[in-house]
């Protein structure tokens, strides 16, 4: 991407005052990634002296060059695109800036979402041809996993978005889960074609028409219940599907304590699989699977979760260098400009 | 609505020819609803010698000029508009037909969805100002259920659909579910308004400038752990979240086994569990909670699951009662008559 020395060397920036933990977890994991990293070199961005005081405090050390000082934060509530402009020293800015002057390959962050892509989108850029970045989630499956575009990158998504998540959610499918041909899906209200909105029925006939293994209309329950890798959305349907599933655990937990209460045997049971049932319920849990990509961008953008675990992070920063060493982006990209070569 | 005895009587039309078990399930469910009803006349829809052929065997008796012959059965999977054309004869033309011409108040079905709700609007017909007839579905939450419209009946909804959602769930959770003062939510991306996607936040204006006591925009997560009694979406996205819901205790019980492959305390624990758990997931399963109304026909219209139980058509039955007795439509159309007035 940049220099011949860059050729090798895989370097990541990462936003050291990202996330509700934050300067702590994200130096810990930053340090611990870099133990089991090769060719690469990690960057922590964000308020110098708040950094130097968590690697003294856990007697870590870290390269002083390769902490760049960034004297704003953007906070969580904050408004994403007034926080751009009036912060032109955050973290998160100095990062995507860091990207798009190709001083890194990749940034990561644990920090305020919508800042996040803002500023990747904004500042870092899309790929050329691409006109909506996306971000996608990986749901549990029946059958191992199921990974979700768009889960709120975008809204009010046109058909040709819908395509282009299909292809860049084909391609990171193939490249880091490793999947050879995978299935994708569009989300829709019934299995037969035109059973969707407008927008979906559209999508239906650019997905079919496309070189990507279209199974086509997958319905709502199909995507914890079909054997289908890729499944394409307009964000707004994502993100509230998403969050949905996110909060099942919550219910569960409740309507297990309501049935104790009716049933003293029953509350005993309960209380013996507790540990158990929160073994298998993990899965459901969107953290668990550490940060997601922003794919669209013209450099690797990965998004936590606040409360992102040191664990977490180092994860993050692990499928940053996986995504660098696939050449994620240049694949997206030369995808992409084939289509729309025809 | 009719005459001076249908005054006091309430007329229920059943589709005998609706659901995977019909006639069986649905006669011996209508037998049982009879027992239980006063002042209440139902009407049997089918082909009259499988009706009698299950009286006969049941040992059951019912009024013979109760029995409404109907020689055409809409098949599960048949297309709803070709059939309503070509099938003039079958139950649910017939009972859609009862309604519009008053002979009865209310019409029952368990078959093909997709032709009740096309009889219903195209054959019974609107209520006048209302722009589309929506479905509602309840959903488990930790507040007790949360009723989601729209899961199906429509796509493609505009903001003033979603307000017209609003405006008849809210009297369906007041004069129905018994909720005094219904706290009614926008589905959205983010709490914040302007969080939605266009025709979010135009239906946010809408909601905000109405007499309903709207709290503002509910994520996807606040459907099952937030106290709101009516939520409304569209129906594309409603019905993907609902089949998505339904899906969950399949899903689980796919990560229980696994868990118990893995560790045999585990294992045994969840063979103890299995009931217990069973019992709590059962408020998560959409048919427990029998038929769902079709809100904004000009008549009762009543949706039941193809699998519908004795006691699921019975329950049907009680609730076509019930929003008879509290004169659901009328309400209905008071409200949103007030509503096009200003």
């Amino acid at each position: 991407m940049a220099g011949s020395d860059s050729e090798q060397k895989c370097k990541i920036a990462i936003d050291a005052m990202g996330g509700d933990f934050a300067p702590e977890n994200v130096v810990l994991g930053t340090v611990a990634a870099l133990s089991s990293l090769k060719d690469t070199e990690l960057f922590l961005i964000g308020k110098e002296e708040e950094i130097f005081s968590v690697l003294a405090k856990n007697n870590l050390s870290f390269s002083k060059q390769n902490i760049i000082n960034a004297s704003e934060t953007i906070e969580m509530g904050e408004s994403p695109t007034t926080a751009l402009k009036t912060k032109p020293n955050s973290s998160i800015v100095v990062g995507a800036k860091m990207v798009k002057d190709r001083k890194a390959d990749a940034f990561v962050s644990a920090g305020n979402t919508g800042a996040m892509m803002a500023a990747s989108t904004l500042i870092t850029g899309r790929i050329e041809g691409v006109g909506r970045p996306t971000i996608g989630a990986q749901l549990p499956n029946i059958f191992g996993t199921c990974s979700l575009y768009d889960v709120g990158a975008g809204k009010d998504a046109k058909a040709i978005h819908l395509l282009e998540y299909a292809i860049m959610g084909s391609i990171y499918a193939k490249e880091i889960d490793g999947i050879s041909n995978p299935k994708v899906g569009l989300l829709s209200m019934g299995e037969e074609e035109g059973k969707g909105n407008e927008v979906a029925n559209e999508a239906y006939d650019l997905l079919k028409n496309s070189n990507l293994n279209f199974i086509g209309n997958v319905e709502g329950r199909d995507l914890l219940t079909k054997q289908v890798d890729v499944v394409v959305c307009d964000g707004f349907v994502g993100n509230i599907l998403l969050k949905f599933g996110e909060s099942v655990p919550k219910l569960l937990k409740h309507l297990l304590q309501q049935t104790a209460k009716q049933n003293i045997f029953d509350a005993l049971k309960i209380m013996l699989i507790k540990g158990t049932l929160k073994k298998a319920l993990k899965s459901l849990d969107y953290q668990e699977h550490g940060g997601v990509p922003l794919l669209g961008i013209n450099g690797i953008s990965i998004i936590g979760h606040g409360s992102s675990t040191p664990k977490a992070i180092t994860n993050m920063i692990l499928k940053a260098k996986k995504m660098f060493d696939n050449k994620l982006v240049e694949k997206i990209q030369r995808s992409i400009s084939d289509y729309k070569k025809g």
